[in-house]
Parts: structure tokens; C-alpha cells; sequence
């Protein structure tokens, strides 16, 4: 099996390289292009209550699942750029996370780490 | 070898589980946990140029992995609600780019496939 | 009275020449700066129900309200460097709303213009 | 004159009694809109160079207009639902950022204050 964020960064690479995009794919312009992906990801959640959030309809799913594919396709692309290590890198930040957010005080809190 | 993708899920799924925090995770609240990671992903670059932008200082790069991983788990959690494949969902997505931005009318241009 | 977006403005103005910032205010690291302004404005909402976003503690009002004053401000900055009337342009706006959303048909209803 | 900012509250007011919206308008749904937003506002600058940003066409920045409207009506909005007075923030963020960046030490910098 291929590691899918190796295999995307490879099929991004070479997207780019067949486009001549690389000159457009400054790690700044990446950065924004992936908010802008984020708040359309979003846009479709933006009135609904949790509970409607659960229930998406087949079409509202699909649309939700685009702008997920582009912010996935963002970030591989920006972590190639800079060279980091998504896998790599997300491992470490799970392990930080459980050091501020220790089971016995986090349990079922919603507040941030400075404030438990 | 794992897949990153559903190593990572799994690895939140106990960590939710745990701190008993799957009542927070609705789609909504985590599409907004990943928009406000993806801004602050780009806070540090706002102000650079592009150059700069591509050669940043070990701190802003650490600072910059620890959003990048932000923005990944948050996706990842979301794909794991929502019951979305990202991996497939990203490969779609490439070969829709492809198609909405083909190699002769793109190459070389950032314009967005409807003013192509 | 003096108009606050015109005050504003001009009190933008003055904070920017006195120390040789015009040079980073460009068009797109504004609005870079706004949508980054408007995250950290989320932020403190991301976990909260509907109704506890209606009952902020003192604390997270004032926070809150900072990060508001901040969206205005790089909102009044953009504003001056495309030329843009905020104001009418926020008064054109609710008139192209009125027409998308007619009372009989978007009453009660949180459906999008396309949607009703 | 009439200040702005409340000609606004007010139209925004009666436009969302006419439709029934108030049961929409959280503080925790608008922020999420306004950020969509702001996002939204960044999209037709993402790949622009920051020279390409100051020379806009008039179609683009017609688009740039509206969206900066929403911005605005989103702020203001937001504010009415919590007692916030806009105006005044805004001018009390000024004297606060005028003592983060004492102009001798931020003339010509883009760092940010706990950098400086």
C-alpha cells in the first residue's frame, strides 16, 4: 500500500509541474488559498444546530466533501513546500494535546487547556 | 505499513472517547475548530512577501507545523463523522481540477477555470 | 457628529504614515489580516451552543469585542486603500439582499437565496 | 447626519423581525458567517501579487465590494446581538495598538509587538 499523502503530494507535484503553478504555490499564497477552502468548508454549516450538522442531506454531503478534498490538497501541498511531515507532524501535536488536556480535568470540558 | 489517514483517526477516536468529548464533535463545531486552525495557519505569513514566505525562521516553521497539524486532525475528525473517505475524496478532487483546468489553457495562468 | 468610518479612517490613516506601514498595507495583506482577524473572532464561539454564545462570561465579551474592533478596523483600512464607501456599499448590499430574500418566501427560514 | 454604523442596526434590525431571522442570529452563527465572510473577501486576492491587489479590475473590485459589505453588516449585526458599540472599540483598539507599537520602535516593521 502507498501512503496517501505521499501518493497526493506526488499527484500534486506533478499537477503543478504540467501547469507550470509552482511560480503561484508560495507557501503564503498556499496558506491563504486553504483558509479561503476552510471557511468554504464552513459556509454550508453556518446555520444549522449541531444536530442538523449529523443529518446532511446527499447533496449537501457531497458538496462538503469537495471542499474537504481542497483543504486536504492545500495542506499537502503547503507541508511539501515547506517540507514537513503531515503524518509526522500531527502524531506529535496528539501527543502534546494529551499533555494539555490530561484525561481526569479534560473529561467532558469544552474549555481550552488555560482555563481547565 | 498504516495508513497515516486511519491511524490518525483512530487515534482521535480514543481521545475523544476518553475525555468523553464526541458531544462537542458535531460536524459544525469541528468545521469551525478547523476554519479558525486554518487562520491561524496563516497569520504568521500574512505580512510576508512570498519570498520570505519561503524561508522562514526554524521558529515560524515549527509554529507553522503545529497549525498544519491543527488543520489535518480537525479534517480528519470531521471525515471521521461525516463517514468520508478523504484520501478517495482528494483523489477525486485531482481529477476534477484536471479537468476544470486543462494543461493548454492553464499552464502558466492563476486565473480561476471560469475566467479560463 | 463626525462620522465614526470616516473618523476611523482618518485615525488609520495617521497610525500607518507615522510609522512607514502603507508599504505592508497592500489590498490582499489586508484582507488577509481581516480573514485572520475574523477566525479569532470565531474562536472563542467554536465550542459553545447557541445559547451560551447569548450569555458570554464579562471576560469573554471584552475578548470578544477586541477581536470585533479588530475586523472593523482592517475592514475601514481596506476600505480607504480600494476607495471603497463602506457605508453605501453595506446600504447597496441590503437592498440586493432584500431582493434575493423576499419576506413571504425567506420567513422563518435559514435556507440560502438558491435554496427557497 | 445620521451615524452609519446605527443606520445599519436599525435596517438590520427590521430586515431580520420582517423575516423571522432573530432565531438564527446566535453570536456563535454570526461570527461563523462573518468569518465565511471575511474568507470569502480573500478568495479573488489569493494568488494576486500585492502589486496586482492595488490595480483591481472594476469587475473584481465590484466583487470585493459586496463581500466587504457582508463583512460590515455581519460586524454590526454581531454587535447589536451583544451590546457591543462598535465604534467605540474600534477607537479604544486604536490607543491600545498605538501602545504595542510606539511608533519609534515599529517605524518600517512588520513584526509583530511582542517581537518588536
Amino acid at each position: 500500500m502507498t501512503d496517501p499523502l505521499v501518493e497526493l503530494r506526488e499527484a500534486l507535484r506533478a499537477f503543478a509541474a504540467e501547469r507550470d503553478w509552482d511560480q503561484f504555490h508560495s507557501p503564503r499564497n498556499l496558506a491563504a488559498a486553504l483558509a479561503v477552502e476552510a471557511a468554504e468548508l464552513l459556509e454550508p454549516f453556518q446555520w444549522l444546530t449541531d444536530e442538523q450538522s449529523r443529518e446532511l442531506s446527499a447533496e449537501a454531503r457531497a458538496a462538503v466533501e469537495l471542499e474537504m478534498a481542497d483543504v486536504l490538497l492545500y495542506l499537502v501541498r503547503l507541508a511539501d513546500k515547506l517540507g514537513v511531515d503531515l503524518a509526522q507532524a500531527a502524531r506529535n501535536k496528539i501527543k502534546l494535546n494529551a499533555q494539555k488536556y490530561p484525561v481526569e480535568r479534560a473529561r467532558g470540558s469544552s474549555l481550552k487547556y488555560d482555563e481547565l
